[in-house]
């Protein structure tokens, strides 16, 4: 479906797409929200995954957890239809960029993004905690 | 230095910094520039890199291909400043909001992104190339 890594120049500066899959046949695909241009997610597409989100415009990915293709937003409503993919310089990640259907949430405890908690550090103890930045879609 | 992973809810809702790092000590991080939003790299950091970051305020990853702790912009100027760090629910990927030193680059091959192509599939024939969609910084 897809072809083989190229040799560097290629990979790089070429327009031939060669997804470099890892060990486990797997991209980072990291899904941004078109309009706001906020990080919804950051999720992994295997060679099945990546072949129907560019047949059919809506984002699929690879569960690992479960261990099989994901529709994003089959059960939740929460459709991503992809605007348009990006992939970098060595072709190992991806860059999706989506409209969001249903509430418009991605993250399955609630929040638009899952990147709902900054990480922060006391300055003079050193400590780090999680801070809430976001707010829930449904109140919480 | 960090906790150790949690129960799920307190993974996903609490306020403790307990990063899952993968099996190879990793995490995914998606670095974003605080001011346009563009996602100009995805790289990792392990313990050492992450500890690094939050102690100096710099962005410092793991580079997988030579093995050693990677001060991004150490050779090439292009220093990213830590604006703000974000986790995810499950504490397996960052995000990291930028400011980017130097020419203001990210990307080796002499872009401001890593993301400079898009992947585009044709309607009829189902072919799949790449797009060169940003200018390089110096020219090109």
């Amino acid at each position: 479906m897809f072809s083989p890594p190229l040799d560097k120049a290629a990979q790089e500066t070429g327009t031939v797409f060669a997804p470099r899959f890892d060990a486990n046949g797997l991209l980072t695909c990291v899904t941004v929200d078109a309009e706001t241009r906020e990080v919804l997610m950051v999720a992994f597409v295997n060679e099945e995954a990546l072949s129907a989100t560019l047949e059919t415009g809506v984002m699929h990915y690879w569960s690992r957890s479960r261990g099989e293709l994901w529709k994003k937003g089959e059960t939740s409503g929460q459709i991503q239809t992809l605007v348009e993919l990006r992939t970098d310089c060595d072709q190992d990640a991806l860059v999706a960029l989506v409209t969001v259907g249903g509430d418009g949430g991605a993250c399955h405890v609630g929040y638009r993004s899952c990147f709902y908690r900054t990480v922060e550090r006391d300055a003079e103890s050193g400590g780090i905690t999680l801070r809430f930045r976001d707010e829930p879609l449904h109140g919480g």
